[in-house]
């Protein structure tokens, strides 16, 4: 499913590292070592331009992946051809795993969206070990279980928020932490990217952002936004979310 | 959570069994007796009216719940103070289950929305089985994962289904195979609730239904549905999935 901590959940903007595998894999802190090793034997990186498919929905899961360096979009398509973002995955980000059992065919699709170094490990020994390790299996309940609860308040969300608060709760995870007097960040992808990750057309983002200008006072210039104050910022966001600003990471 | 198996999903319009407790619960199939019967000696029973609040967000997730008859809501709260119905649970389904570990307190608030008889089971023995069994750790990890790709659909179509076409889609889970022919089905509570559930304002609610009558020529009196031609109705709204007719079980 791929549905872990983004970008948005981890409020990291660009890879701080050019190689991670699975050292910064909370899931994996603690593993034991034979298996460990067993993975990085196994695994493979490669670097991929943008528009690469990793995967497609109903593919067999041979492997889980772990994004280097870039960005990868998990989506789904309807028989339409519609497209449905479901996340964008920064570095530092597990996917695939969650397709551990459910007859081995993926439930989404991957595809690179800015290029990226990305690491396969087979699936087979994911599987053997929480078999054979009770402890490890509990940590991937604990895994499966986070990323659920961001599920959870994807749906929330995108049933009860505006487009100007979903932009607005896009912006404040970034932050992350309460800040004093103006902030200034900086996108970490283009906009029609974040427009689709938040579930909204291109025009619908635009007013969102023209409404948060207006009404907060923000300043956009290109993929620079400057905020005056974090405070309005999370009045008008927050209120419309079921926890309150920051958001614990549960 | 308390995201499984749902009416819409399982197809179920009312509870066959008067009492299930966990025996109609895939989880459980095969799990150990001596578990089981723990299980059923520290549990309690009882009948709950309209409006009883199991649990509310942030209390401590001390037990998990099986609902045996009536219907239980799964909701988050705003700061505001706006709903968001998460999901309505039907009998035969487990809640609260997936509060396992983290922090051991409720991401949603449940309560109780027809009349229910409602058995809780203390937490901590479906922990203690996790660490000592792993078949059941396995077991739980499908159960949750499951849910996990119902959740991906649910975020899906709550980004890019019109309101028809997310009110199609609950009557086609209602009815979940193809007939040829006309199909009568009753909703299976009443149209504010399902309004909820699919994340719409009653306004919204009407406007869809009404155009699922002048367009595919459905027939509506008070609780009861009569659809001419299912390929209509599928063809117009499962176009807008990423799943064809009917949904696998995953």
């Amino acid at each position: 499913m791929g549905m872990k901590t983004t970008a948005a959940n981890k409020c990291q903007s660009h890879p701080a590292t050019p190689e991670l595998g699975l050292d910064g894999i909370p899931l994996f802190n603690g593993a034991a070592p034979a298996f460990l090793d067993k993975l990085k034997a196994a695994s493979s990186t490669h670097d991929y331009a943008k528009g690469h498919v990793v995967f497609m929905q109903d593919d067999v899961a041979e492997w889980f992946y772990v994004v280097n360096s870039g960005w990868v979009k998990i989506f789904r398509q309807t028989l339409d051809g519609d497209e449905v973002i479901i996340d964008i995955l920064p570095a530092g980000t597990l996917f695939g795993e969650t397709e551990l059992f459910s007859n081995h065919s993926f439930a989404n699709s991957a595809e690179v969206v800015q290029d990226a170094k990305i690491t396969a490990y087979p699936m087979s020994l994911l599987r053997n070990q929480i078999s054979a390790d009770p402890s490890f299996a509990v940590k991937m309940l604990e895994h499966i279980l986070h990323g659920q609860r961001e599920q959870t308040k994807e749906i929330e969300h995108r049933t009860i928020m505006n487009a100007s608060q979903r932009l607005g709760c896009f912006l404040l995870r970034l932050i992350n932490v309460k800040k004093i007097g103006p902030v200034v960040l900086h996108l970490p992808y283009d906009k029609t990217l974040i427009a689709s990750r938040l579930g909204m057309q291109s025009e619908t983002f635009s007013r969102a952002l023209a409404r948060l200008k207006s009404d907060l006072g923000m300043r956009v210039r290109g993929a620079t936004i400057e905020i005056d104050s974090m405070d309005a910022l999370i009045s008008y966001t927050c209120s419309a979310c079921s926890n309150a600003f920051p958001c614990a990471e549960d």
